[in-house]
């Protein structure tokens, strides 16, 4: 088991130092009093008659927060310290929150007032227990003990919870869940693992999942709700892993039996953010709390790290942070790639936009990919194209397409064999829906969307090829640097589009969305990572549109004749290029002061009396006009 | 009022021939007893014993139905039939339903049985009235009278019934409800007309409109709903013509208490489907009637012609056929364009596909007078240029557009004064959603709705330019032939992509649509109304995928080197032409045998496991590859 700090806490006389010797004694761990580690000042200070104030004590917290650093590196520990106000306990806890267990002795004023006063040679008047109490605020997420059982059985309540059950749970075991499991373990949490049992289907998912692993040794693997639920220190932590759509909402009535109020439900699925939000304040009404979770970086990124996005009620969210800041991958800086999105469904928001872009950036690939084939190159000279991006243009994409286009069977690549119908999981389709709705134009989501829905009439394709193409292609006139230059070009149209939708979400919802935050926590673990996205962490801390920061602004003119050029040669040879076709058209749209809305305008003002604004009329008043 | 001819039917001995000739002395108008207008043949079976059988009939009731329609060439007039069966009363009310008016005197056997007997002179054996019932299918829509009434009471009610209820209501005057009563009163129809009443903002609406027009002279207005739900004939067939959203809720839970059973409600606003079909669920579960139905042709189209698109329950349709037929636009044939489109909402799935086609077809003119602009023109160039392409690809927003561009205030162009934002209202945005639901690629819609958001930034593309325009457009090198094709070419496509969605969504949803059908009714009163419209209607006689046609094979062969020219010269110069753009990339895409989904397969497999399928496996098995 990992390195643990237990801090004993509670009023002046409810027993913490018996309680921490005796617990560091059965634990065979060292134990600390706190009281022992003032500094100098301090000591004077009291010893003169005079109370300590909050400045004073902070210095002395700081110096337990150390000694629990540095007991960390070795070992276990108990420290005994009163730590009655939450902003204390925030210090002592700084840095090293996971590695921390609260217990709390707790009892009611009556109790701890007589068992005082009743030892040998104490007495502590009622005023000064009393001031105790009214500075007390009470641990969330602590081992809560009542003062009025036996010391024997008090270790024992506080070995179980420490030993025997597990501080955070994962709810259904695919290959996500899976891999957040290990990922938990790994950085030695206490967890609980449950996957339903379905005979002949899915039969002892966990127990097998668990056995596999030497890392989830200490997981305790269940097919059971309630044991699974009872297994979890209160207030439970549950992530579900689960397909999105009806089966959270089925997962939720199943779990809702056996929770207890301020238990806390993650959704780390794909789960529609207006389905977040409806089930945000459906469990609020039932004291659960709940918090809708992106999670970015596919299979190997939920095991090493992957890029979290929760959203929800701030307050439950930091109860979580810990373990999610913990097993989240890490930005350059070593900050983790997880950040307190905002209210309601936005960190499914999010994460439905980041798919957005990442089929766009799929799509962008693909169509490079092909252009590149028609300028008569192979698979693996294709890599090597690709290979040499990385210097100007470097992602995670990028890096996994080079390593596709090399992959063999055989004397054959791989990348040949594939069937070309692309299939999609839904986010993809939402961040069009969503884009619809809110009256963005978030063009490239919705072609690589189409461009995958095409995809699927493989049939009709090779039918309506028979009667349609004809002659052979022509010279494809292009460098590989030109088609560089369109592909940078067209990323960055994506990347303004993708941030251009949060940033009108979060107007229209009233989010109030950090779009730098957004940008660093996808700096590092999820599938869009990339140099373009380190960048643009430090463009959005200036403003909320790229396309007014000078250097993508001398990017943009420098990429466009290159794009302008790939995408007329994919014209001229009937190549389809729809994604970087449409970035020139958005680009050219969105740069023209003067569009042709106005003729739009005038016909639905004749035929549906829509009317119209003028520009020579700044008042905005509507105009109609009978036309013929 | 208009001519009508009042059908008295029922078993024998129900009193018909009494009530008809009383009927018709009130109402001084002919009388005619069918039993008169026997052919030879039958009254020579009759005058043997043998009785009739319905083949026998069936002469005897198309004499009856030539007869009425003779008789209301010139006048109303009174015919008494049993016409116990639906089938006899369908070929009497032939070509003519909406001028007929069924009344049926009905009492139970033994009401029936007495009545006769106690005549003088008169036997029934109670075998042959019993054969009646058997046969008698109660019809209806009719007036249903209760033969225990006196004679005068009887004839009271029927005046009462024909004369001071209305056939048709109509709730919500707006811009679409006013021309829609109009036209339902030219038509000769007794309407009722509701405006809601609110102080000082919308007072006396119907009563205003009502006295602002002659042919309103006999409809009645109303602003209290009680009222304008009595003076409507049971069943009822109310249109609403209010806001689509969550206005219609509202106005169906006002206008529930006051309904009854088997009234029809008519939503006729551009309502989303999928609410249809929660609306037509929840009204049959109080048993109202509801048809969503698409109406297109603008304020003009409605006054003078529509195109209507009806879905829903189909008896229910039956009812209010007679009246949406007459009011519908006619096409080249004179066959009404309105049709019973199918089960459901999908009345209201293809309105909105047609604004979504329309949204394009409204875009790709704007991208083409823009072009046009572009090689010098003026606006009444522009429109003489549009007027010379009604030849070959006339269409109603062609047309609108000509006169568009010719409108001058003083010596200036209107079109040239207009705010460069378009507005939309929500069917657009609809269809684009809806496909990326489904699964199809309707890329020109997306593109149109985008580009009109595009538009809504104003002042961001002002700022952008800024940035990024300084060169002048060099030459447009193309001919306006060229623009024509160009235009042309994409309008093939976007009819393809418009009716691929409907044929996509008829087999999702099961709803068996007839596309040919679909766009018979879209030839005339409609926005998209156009030539190739109405050669779409034999197309899809033959095939429900437009690009499989030798002739549109033809023209899309011929079309695409200008299309080509245009997109390009379009990007060389700078200037956005999303649709045409669009309309090239999607078509290369959906005509290329092998397309690069392949790549995104792999990549999707790379980091989510996603799996991929084989060209060398048809199986269709999915496989995972450790890509490193």
């Amino acid at each position: 088991m990992k390195n643990r700090i237990i801090f004993i806490i509670g009023v002046s006389g409810c027993g913490k130092t018996t309680i921490g010797k005796l617990l560091a004694q059965k634990l065979n761990i060292p134990f600390f009093d706190g009281d022992g580690f003032h500094p100098e000042a301090n000591i004077k200070k009291m010893s003169s008659g005079q109370p300590l104030n909050d400045d004073d004590r902070q210095g002395w917290l700081e110096i337990l927060n150390d000694l629990a650093k540095k007991q960390l590196l070795n070992n276990s520990c108990v420290i005994v310290c009163s730590a009655l106000k939450q902003k204390y306990r925030d210090t002592l806890r700084r840095d090293i929150e996971s590695e921390i267990k609260w217990v709390h002795l707790s009892g009611s004023f009556n109790q701890i007032f007589e068992r005082v006063n009743s030892r040998p040679n104490h007495f502590m008047p009622s005023e000064l227990l009393q001031s105790q109490f009214d500075i007390l605020e009470n641990p969330e997420n602590a081992i809560q003990i009542d003062v009025s059982m036996t010391p024997k059985n008090i270790i024992k309540t506080i070995k179980n919870e420490l030993m025997t059950t597990s501080e955070f749970g994962l709810f259904g075991l695919g290959v996500m869940g899976k891999s957040l499991c290990r990922n938990l373990a790994n950085n030695g949490f206490k967890i609980s693992m449950f996957n339903r049992h379905i005979d002949g289907v899915e039969e002892d998912v966990a127990k097998n999942f668990k056995a596999q692993y030497q890392e989830l040794s200490n997981a305790a693997a269940f097919d059971d709700i309630a044991s699974f639920v009872d297994s979890l220190q209160q207030p439970r932590r549950i992530m579900l892993m689960v397909n999105a759509g009806k089966t959270i909402d089925y997962v939720i009535e199943d779990l809702l039996p056996h929770l207890s109020e301020n238990d806390i439900l993650i959704d780390g699925g794909n789960s529609n953010y207006v389905k977040t939000k409806e089930r945000f304040d459906y469990l609020k009404n039932k004291g659960i709390h709940f918090i809708g979770t992106g999670v970015s970086g596919g299979e190997e990124g939920a095991l090493k790290g992957p890029s979290i996005m929760p959203s929800g009620d701030l307050e439950a969210y930091k109860s979580v942070q810990p373990f999610l800041e913990k097993i989240s991958a890490k930005d350059q800086n070593g900050i983790p790639c997880c950040t307190y999105v905002g209210p309601e469904g936005s960190g499914h928001f999010i994460k439905m936009v980041h798919n957005g872009v990442e089929y766009v950036e799929m799509q962008l690939l693909a169509e490079v990919c092909t252009i590149l084939e028609s300028l008569g190159k192979n698979p693996d000279d294709i890599a090597n194209t690709l290979e040499s991006w990385k210097d100007t243009a470097n992602s995670y994409l990028l890096e996994i397409t080079t390593t596709i286009f090399r992959k063999k069977e055989g004397n054959e690549w791989l990348v040949k064999k594939i069937l070309d119908k692309a299939g999609n999981k839904g986010t993809g389709n939402w961040a069009a829906i969503a884009s619809a709705k809110l009256g963005v134009p978030s063009t490239l989501i919705a072609s690589a969307l189409s461009s995958r829905y095409t995809s699927f009439y493989k049939e009709e394709r090779i039918q309506l090829n028979k009667s349609f193409r004809t002659a052979g292609h022509t010279e494809f006139n292009v460098s590989t640097n030109d088609i560089l230059e369109a592909y940078q070009f067209a990323r960055i149209i994506n990347h303004y589009q993708g941030f251009k939708l949060i940033s009108e979400a979060s107007k229209s919802y009233a989010w109030d969305l950090n779009l730098s935050e957004i940008a660093r926590i996808w700096t590092s673990g999820c599938i869009i990572q990339s140099t373009l996205m380190q960048n643009l962490v430090d463009v959005f801390k200036k403003t909320s549109n790229i396309l007014t920061n000078p250097t993508l602004i001398d990017s943009i003119k420098k990429f466009k004749p290159s794009a302008k050029k790939v995408v007329l040669q994919s014209i001229l040879n009937d190549i389809t290029s729809p994604c970087l076709g449409e970035s020139i058209q958005f680009f050219n749209g969105i740069t023209t002061v003067y569009s042709s809305a106005n003729i739009v305008q005038a016909q639905r003002d004749y035929f549906g009396a829509h009317t119209y604004q003028r520009l020579d009329d700044s008042s905005g008043k509507n105009h109609h006009t009978n036309w013929k």
